[in-house]
């Protein structure tokens, strides 16, 4: 039924690298099947001009891919001037769904920054880029509390993130891009270790779905996330 | 409890003006409370790359805002020199929401692009944009089925938006400025007038929310898209 | 002989609401005839570096169209990613004239922002525009006179603006769209409530004119501007 | 009474130099003063899209000022990334002018550039640029004509521009960049060389004139533009 | 004397791993020492306009940086809106290096980009990037030429690339970091499997070099770009 | 051999024509043959923010083209948007170049720019602006030694540069536009007034060189640069 052979609630292998990249504060290559993502972690001392002075801390996150991580080339957002809409959507998830892990006040005021770059995609970069942005931010947070810098712990509960979507009129995990680019629904979710929501995106394009569908989709979901947050808590061991 | 003093699933009174300017061939200004919204419907004879030669139509939108709609002046993005992120993430929203609504094929090979500007803002614009912006739709629609350029109607279902969240511990119906900017938990129903789902976006920031709250979000935001419907089918009667 | 069949020295019906808007420290929605104009003024306690210390105030203008505003779609200049000449014209234009009427010591140093929005196009926006942002800048003022921020009235002189222009060989006043395109010679005349000049601009497309006939524009022009202070007056009052 | 000793209606010397440059089809080096522009005139054989197929050529101009053309050093536009108001209000005024000194139809669907590229300012920038713009048009449309690409000479009339203004409470011709920094009210007339007028622009910045003051300023361009004619008759004879 | 402990003609350990990504048409993550660079190749059917119709291919390159790929994060350039100066000459220098090495007749009416990324630096990215390309550019011309496409090997020779400077007062080859930030002389030479010069760039920062010590680096360079045809022929073969 | 009729190692002729423009701290117009570069130097108090408190000096440099310096009209690059590939490179080497010959400390905590605006162009554009630009930033230094503010000459040797290539198989000095636009090889040479070197470049385009080719270049360059250093001697004495 589902081109890659999987089960309706099959997710891809999923594997995640730490310590990629030897110079960010925290980093973690995730793989979910052939979507690949570099997730590093930069800790500065300075925050956005609106929190100066508050106290508190802050998440941020940047997203890219790189030209020929996809089919076909796509034209550098660097080289074009800016950065396309779909970027900027998926960058703002990024960080609105970490922060929400994250116990601003326990952070102290700084920022960290991580940054998701695609090395090669096949649907789900998003939730890959929230799911080893999660692990790069971990490990930074670890840096600053051994350095005495940061007392008590500020990640909350970890944070992870799955796609679903109704794919030939079945509700499946995880798709792959052969499925996300014919399905009519499809989305994310963004949960918490103890299944609480952070975010919920369910989109149709050219069609609609039902509010059982909708808890179909979010059962998936749940079942996902949990898998995810045990590959994390591997990796951040 | 709420700011304005409205019941938890009370909406602000809606009003919806057609033809508010004359060189659109849809065109509305929707009011919900303070909120105000002048969306016009642009019908041209050219579709996208992407579609051409398909026979498929498209349906665009765009978002803005007057500098001085807000309670502080804002940067005119015209002289930032770009669209802000919020700004690309709203109108691609409303883009999708409409599609979703329209038969492509009935529409036939031309694009409808649906303006949004907001004169002044209280809160839940994007939802006033998608509502009001249906009904630009509908009458542009309505032009070119008079004028035998469409000959089967290409409108579905209409198409209208909510938003709710969490203030004060409480789910409540259609935030105001007030609560929008105090809730940690908010998001956007995008439903059709036989209470089909075509979006959902539910954000926490610093806060997350549990399956129960979701579902009874659901369940006002169903109420509150009912009464909208009812108002885009009485400006366009 | 006109389009619209007025006499040539016969204006379109003017008229100015005042506080169409809820935020701006002054607004007011100008119309004359199909032409509609959303004029705020902001008040903030900031100015430009260069005057900074100097204790002199600063009074600037931006101005924008909505895309629809005109017969034929136009590029959203946010989207287009930079303001146009004729944009940077208008606005440069409109400022200069407003400071012309402001006494910028009375106005102790902070800056006023008027944002000129058109919402319909008729020919004649950046004349309506210096019009009704006056009406605007006015009502801030009195604002800030209420409050005691301002102690001495800096509002020296009404200020208004009118078009005008050699249309099918006639001179005429206060020139619509289609007389507008049309016209080889037009241009607008700023003038104050004593009938002294603070800026003429007479330009030419494929023609020339004569000083005899510029001296005819400006009688007209005159008449033109006595009733727009009238009006002026009336909504400010 | 004038910082530089002249007469209340004496011009500062003038020449232009033709040929300054080797490429292109037409250049003078007009110098007025300490203002030094370079003008080159490029003819190409594709005109703008709006009269693609109609026959008429097109005249259009660029204006750029060195970066330390001036006294204190301006920011390069090609860094900065955008030519500035001030900069597109100009260009936009000297193709008009010109343009108005040419018949479109005796010059054939060709498009002619003239760049103005100040090399040295002490004022009047923009009224050297018409005027040497001028010569180097003149100059290109010879070699048009002696090609026997354009068979009926289309440049009208000459057209010419000079500044004028209230300095000191007196009205001058030609003011110098310590004249026009202090001049309350000052503008420019653009005029053919049978007089009639192509552009008049009067500006105040923080004061007004009377339509006498006007009339006079007016005298004062006649009698510079004439003188401005003779000069470039010699040049290009 | 070096801060690697490397002997002043001694390069860091090279591995050159093929196929690192699955879409491109060639792949290869090049490391030199802690310098990774994803070099990827893209083959299009089309070519730039300049050369289109001349049955001549193009190569062509692109550079990027991961903000985290140094020891402090640098701004995205899709962020910032531009390519900096840096990007641009490096990229510049990658593709008129790879062209030199290819027979454009022989390649054919079809372009060739390759897009090198570097996911940690630590001095010589430039370099890596180089010769990393070339396997990029080769592996994808074997798959044009099995697959029929191109008939005749258009790949003249291998190009590979190696930095050298003066540190410390002492020729060294292939500077790292540490290094790269003393030198006060540097640069780059690209050179072909059979020691002839594609391109010499040496350029000293607050300091100047002899003929002679310019020889002495060339002499490194010969060396080092040996080693770097042997891993290249190595990973290609 | 040589379009010109030059020899091989002939130079085309040089003049430099200090103070050519009035406001600048120093400038020339620098010719060579029909390559005419304005070259003018600018001192300021400030420095870049990387050095602030260092005590030491900034040389910096700007360059650009007028758009019909060339035999066809190019883009303005105010109007693109923005400075091209080839712009930012070679900006970057006359800062480069000219700061080679500067003692940092000797100047004091101050910035000179150095702008070169290419009048006319005939090949050899940056090697001319390097050779004028270190001739406006001797004047410019004079001044400052002149008025106390530099006391000890930070002006360590003169800094010239020329081109060299193989054009027609032949090694020749000092191209011009249709012997680069031929040559397959050919690159600048930097050089100080004792004969070391500041910067090597020597690219080829679609073809090779040997190491014994490099070295007659910079026989060539050697004597090029010798007369170029005379000629600056003498304008500067």
């Amino acid at each position: 039924m589902r081109p890659s052979g999987r089960a309706l609630d099959e997710m891809r292998p999923v594997s995640i690298e730490t310590d990629f990249t030897k110079h960010a504060e925290g980093s973690a290559l995730i793989r979910m099947g052939d979507t690949h993502v570099l997730c590093t972690a930069t800790v500065e001392d300075r925050v956005p001009p609106f929190i100066k002075g508050s106290g508190l801390g802050w998440v941020t996150a940047e997203y890219g891919m790189l030209p020929r991580a996809t089919n076909t080339r796509m034209r550098r957002e660097a080289s074009a001037g800016k950065q396309g809409g779909r970027t900027i959507e998926i960058q703002r998830l990024i960080g609105r769904s970490l922060r929400a892990g994250v116990d601003r006040v326990a952070l102290g005021e700084r920022q960290i920054t991580v940054d998701c770059d695609v090395l090669q995609a096949d649907g789900g970069t998003r939730c890959a880029s929230i799911t080893g942005g999660w692990v790069a931010l971990r490990l930074a947070v670890n840096k600053l509390m051994k350095s005495g810098d940061v007392i008590s712990d500020p990640m909350l509960d970890p944070v992870a993130a799955i796609s679903c979507g109704i794919y030939a009129g079945q509700p499946v995990l995880d798709l792959d891009y052969p499925e996300d680019s014919e399905a009519g629904v499809d989305g994310n979710f963004i949960m918490t270790g103890s299944r609480q929501l952070i975010e919920v995106q369910m989109s149709a394009e050219g069609a609609t779905y039902s509010r059982d569908q909708m808890n179909t989709l979010m059962d998936l979901a749940e079942k996902g996330v949990a898998e995810l947050i045990a590959a994390q808590t591997a990796a951040t061991a």
